[in-house]
């Protein structure tokens, strides 16, 4: 039986300690003892429902993934997805996936320096209004935080069905100075790319018939140096 | 009477010393004397019938614009365009104004490294085959062309209809390290942009609805470090 109501979802939070982390502050630079070992970490900020990062856990076990969302009842949707992905029988805890109920704002009270080796952002809230455009989360203020919570490494892969987000995003990462490639203006123009794991926004807008805009930006000075050997062939100069 | 057939464009492009430069090799290293003054030097790599460069040469009388093209028949027709915007009389000579006959490929035989400050890429040709890739004007073995013959302020202006192409030139100019800034996704979104002149082709995409993308690149030094003061107004930090 499942509780209802807002009380209800906090005693279920509470009671999946092996998945959920109600408080993630306390992980702060204890990331990699959480997950017991020493695998790259890579968050999604603002994963919602959790289907995306519930398939790129068991897709991908050499990685360890953090989930992040600032609502109780996402936190436990994404729960009970990231534990089906894992085993039809719902009582599996995903060794390699965390759900981290916080405020993206709050990230740097929440990663040391250098803990994350990646950061997905996917159909982050658009926040059209001008007024609004320090909420976005490629701001270049929020950059400013990833950039110091990313390892050398470090990447954002960024995706949205938004046409003013993703332009108003290769400003801003281009206005600051990070590297980006393989920018796409339409994912999925070849047919489902299963390369990439979808996220729930991502099924709905792909069944309308939306266009999906993606870029990956190189933060970290060692994934720079690996991307200046790949760009070198990429074009045959 | 206007002459008829090939031969007969070639006669009429020959009578027209004052605008057309039917050798433009001549010229290089030599463009500042032949516009008789020192004012920057705008060009368009791909002019077509000529209404952009000629409206901006009415338009910004403080700078030299050259118009290229690889037709005879488009030049005789930019000829016509570019006397008939200064002077509904058509036998005007616009003084800022010249229409060069050349294959964009050999760029660098017609100018001196640093002679133009400006390089307008419009509607280029979008080459839609992965294999015609090298033949597309953004891609990085015409970048390399361009950072030679652009001078310390030098941008690239680029606008195009066509998204492959576009995602091709972003990825083009950002793996080749160049600043990109004011990047456009649908460059009249809030209605005609009275801003920018328009070309022949975006007057017909755009009465078709068709969204026009648009960016600028920074490549000489000078102009980037104007740019760096301007980024840090940009977004309030
Ligand atoms: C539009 S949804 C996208 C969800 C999911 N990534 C997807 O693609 O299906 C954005 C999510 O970001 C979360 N979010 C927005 N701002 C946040 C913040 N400051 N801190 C934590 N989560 C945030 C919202 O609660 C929401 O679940
Ligand atoms: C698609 S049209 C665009 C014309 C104009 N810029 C506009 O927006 O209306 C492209 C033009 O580029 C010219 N062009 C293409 N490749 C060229 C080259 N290698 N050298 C010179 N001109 C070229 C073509 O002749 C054509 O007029």
């Amino acid at each position: 039986m499942r509780l209802r109501g807002r009380k209800g979802i906090r005693e279920n939070l509470e009671q999946q300690e092996d998945l959920v982390v109600l408080d993630p502050r306390q992980y702060k630079g204890k990331w990699a003892s959480l997950f017991g070992n020493d695998k790259p970490i890579h968050v999604e900020f603002g994963m919602g429902k959790g289907q995306f990062i519930s398939q790129m856990s068991y897709k991908h076990q050499d990685v360890n993934f953090i989930g992040v969302d600032m609502y109780d009842e996402l936190i436990r949707r994404a729960s009970e997805k990231g534990r089906n992905v894992w085993s039809a029988e719902d009582v599996v805890t995903p060794p390699n996936l965390k759900l981290a109920l916080m405020n993206i704002e709050n990230v740097e009270e929440v990663f040391e320096p250098g803990e994350l080796e990646r950061i997905y952002l996917n159909f982050s809230d658009p926040w059209p209004k001008t007024k609004h455009g320090r909420r976005r989360l490629t701001h270049p203020r929020f950059l400013d935080k990833y950039r110091t919570i990313l390892n050398e490494r470090g990447q954002i892969h960024f995706k949205t069905d938004s046409v003013s987000l993703f332009e108003f995003s290769l400003n801003a990462f281009s206005d600051y100075g990070l590297q980006m490639t393989n920018i796409s203006l339409d994912l999925h123009r070849e047919g489902l790319n299963e390369e990439f794991v979808m996220t729930e926004y991502e099924t709905k807008f792909v069944g309308q018939g939306i266009k999906i805009h993606r870029c990956e930006v190189i933060v970290g000075q060692e994934a720079l140096s690996e991307y200046k050997v790949e760009r070198l062939k990429k074009y045959g100069m």
